[in-house]
């Protein structure tokens, strides 16, 4: 076991010194490496097989509700980005120029998108004419350019990876019930392929996307009480079809715009599963897009039929479609134990001679540690149970620390004194004016994270304004 | 009838003017849509659902091969790429600079990668110390820009989507034998998903990759007999690597350099399916990839029944996973056809009223318009069988182009006398100087498409300069 002692000290410890062990899981978990450009990082191939995971079922979900896939440029004409006044004053500042081409200087320069609503409507001005045009239902699964001055592995990236779903509709009605659909797909994605609850809101106008009327967001928290912005979805309303000028002629044969959405979920969503599920001894993946769900390790591999059970083991439960890898190196068990708790691997079977004795094999937990013996003939039918398991376990414990670090509070006092000793999110009422929103962030350090869609009257008023309140609020620190 | 006249009309006939019937194809089968910037396509859900089948299936036969996707940045910086000398002498003048971060110039100039192996490099600089850590079998699915003068839908982009593979090997043999292996899976992959028959060789030092040691190429040949290059295998020896200063420690405990490969394939290809296959009413694609392998079409659909009958054998089909669709919309049939064979759908389905009563169907091939009657029972036996029929004509025509139009001569005379008459690919011995090849393009027009592996002996003499002959080439008219 010393091997596997020298490898986990390498970590700091999780609640010693969270962005210090953030670093370190991801790049011991090797799922980054820094490249030449500050906060343009490698994706390794365990780092992309987890986000293949979640673009696999992502993708699937958003083609059976009618969406279809595309592709648009990677650059944007600067006068494309300037039709919208909102939206270029929300992104002009933190584009990424090209201004030449080969030798040649460009006679208008090009920025490398940092989102593509102006592109989709573009291309929509030439495609739509009709009714029956429409709704179009796109997606594009691609890179952006944000040229943010801070960086952080996942959270803040300078190119990030994401999808971008873009749809233009006939009615109000209809774009605002896709925007709600596509924040209720993240939410139940999050919630049930990653383990993570959320709570689901609207943006305040302050904190909402550059151009759009309304934003719903899903929020989420951390193993260290900070929020993380996990999924967002827009309702445009017919401004970027104004701005554009896309119209058709409805059924009544009138001319008019229709209306829009865009909806996005990125490669952040990696840094929350490590910020949400990660231990002292590295990441814990959920179980349902972890590249690895079980990891077979023989103990004693030398002795006789141990291999081979092992083999038969990880061949059975591939089989079934549970993603398996046996390691049959000639490294220590204690090694192997070691670097797959470091990977984050949800389920471990060990099998030695005296396993194969009893005709059994040991389950062990990444989550709790939890060990459990069963019959070799079980493998198929307990292996799943265990990894439902684990993921009801990994999804009761980040809700039991949202829910113990949600506190309400009717006064600034209050709200200061609970960020400062406890952290987490804070639920207040809010009169609805940018000024008491800018105070929170000054006196109590926080910023709104969303009106949630389950209000509660937790008092009259707004408690920093005293004002009549509203709406009620979440505030919490954010990545 | 009139309405499917009126839409086979759009189209400029093939042999008429090969050039416009691309571009009519391109657009009017709504596979591309102009974006404000010369040369950057929009691929709309047509052409992106193709290229997913693509993807999915080359994806699929890298990871059996034990490669890993994995994603590096967009940007190179400008240092960097000089690295190797033949490889930032060869991509330089062709690419995009980014110069400016928000509003703050930068220290250094970033191109937009138009390949990535500095990139690579790079990063196995930091991950490759000892003979443990090789091979690393790397690829990635990322769009380059190259900015060229002149574009084309999918022949030529500035932006173009593609994979590239990059592997590291312990051993010269390794890496050759990969080098190897990946082209065969790209001339297996024409051959037998997308019906194009392939000519494979190596290319001459004139053409080969900037940097390459070796480039191994697959060569077709499209309708008007001009060639496309559809995917390229490159063996780098240690240069690279020299260059980027990666060593190992191998099992000596010796330092060395490794040795390196990559590889890859574009939506070029799409421009390749359609210039192989198309015809006078528009595209034909292979069924293999097709997005919609069979449309099932009602005539008379208001009679009782027509349309129940449709959707039972759309369902059907879809149940043995043929990608199938049933088209019920109040467009005449007429219509219908000529819109599924503009998109170039391999198999049509028909069923009326009195297909019903003799519980019959019509299948209608796309490539030669044969029409079979099968009863309604025989469905899931047939239309494998039929689409596997469909596969194999449009390949055995492809090869019957190919082969008819591949000549032998032994003077210039002769060579530029049957590129003047008939075009094609001509095979000719060389001497192996670059002086004979640029002959070859002056005074013949071709441009020499590679040193096929199946040598011939066609006479002992360059017919260039009459000295002796050292192998077999193929030249043409290249896209």
């Amino acid at each position: 076991m010393a091997k596997e002692k020298k490898q986990v000290e390498r970590i700091t410890a999780r609640d010693a010194d969270f962005a210090q062990w953030y670093t370190d899981v991801v790049t011991k978990a090797e799922l980054i490496d820094y490249s030449g450009i500050k906060g343009m990082f490698v994706l390794r191939p365990y780092a992309y097989a987890l986000w293949e995971n979640i673009q696999k079922e992502l993708d699937t979900q958003f083609k059976a509700l009618g969406h279809e896939n595309v592709c648009m440029p990677l650059l944007i004409p600067e006068s494309l980005l300037q039709k919208e006044k909102d939206h270029v004053e929300g992104f002009a500042p933190e584009v990424a120029w090209v201004t030449h081409g080969g030798s040649e200087p460009l006679q208008e320069r090009l920025c490398v998108r940092p989102t593509s609503e102006t592109l989709f409507c573009e291309h929509w001005a030439h495609v739509v004419h009709s009714w029956r045009d429409l709704p179009k239902l796109y997606n594009q699964w691609v890179s952006v350019i944000r040229w943010e001055k801070t960086s952080r592995p996942f959270l803040r990236h300078r190119e990030f990876l994401w999808q971008e779903g873009h749809t233009i509709h006939a009615t109000q009605e209809e774009a605002m019930a896709e925007t709600e659909q596509m924040l209720e797909v993240y939410a139940n994605f999050c919630e049930n392929y990653l383990a993570m609850p959320v709570v689901r809101g609207e943006k305040t106008e302050k904190e909402k996307f550059a151009g759009a009327e309304k934003t719903y967001t899903i929020e989420c928290m951390m193993h260290d009480r900070k929020a993380l912005q996990s999924g967002t979805s827009h309702y445009f309303g017919d401004g970027f079809a104004k701005a554009f000028d896309i119209t058709f002629s409805n059924k009544n044969n009138q001319l008019q715009h229709p209306f829009e959405t865009s909806w996005g979920l990125s490669t952040r969503i990696i840094g929350g599963i490590i910020m949400t599920h990660g231990d002292d001894n590295g990441l814990i993946l959920p179980p349902k897009v972890a590249p690895i769900q079980v990891i077979v390790t023989p103990i004693a591999q030398h002795k006789p039929g141990v291999i081979e059970a092992a083999e038969s083991i990880c061949s059975r439960l591939k089989a079934i479609g549970i993603r398996t890898k046996a390691d049959l190196s000639d490294q220590s068990p204690g090694w192997k134990f070691a670097e797959y708790e470091m990977k984050g691997v949800p389920l471990r079977i060990e099998i030695g001679p005296k396993d194969l004795e009893q005709a059994q094999c040991v389950l062990v937990r990444r989550d709790n540690g939890a060990k459990e013996f069963i019959t070799l003939d079980a493998l198929e039918t307990q292996v799943p149970i265990a990894l439902d398991a684990i993921h009801d376990g990994l999804f009761q414990k980040a809700k039991k620390n949202l829910e113990e670090n949600t506190f309400a509070a009717t006064t600034m006092e209050e709200a200061k004194q609970i960020i400062e000793t406890k952290g987490g999110f804070i639920k207040t009422m809010w009169c609805g004016d940018l000024e008491c929103e800018l105070k929170m962030k000054e006196e109590v350090g926080v910023s709104s994270r969303c009106i949630p869609f389950k209000q509660e009257e937790i008092s009259d008023v707004c408690p920093c304004c005293g004002k009549p309140a509203k709406k009620m609020v979440y505030w919490g620190v954010a990545y």
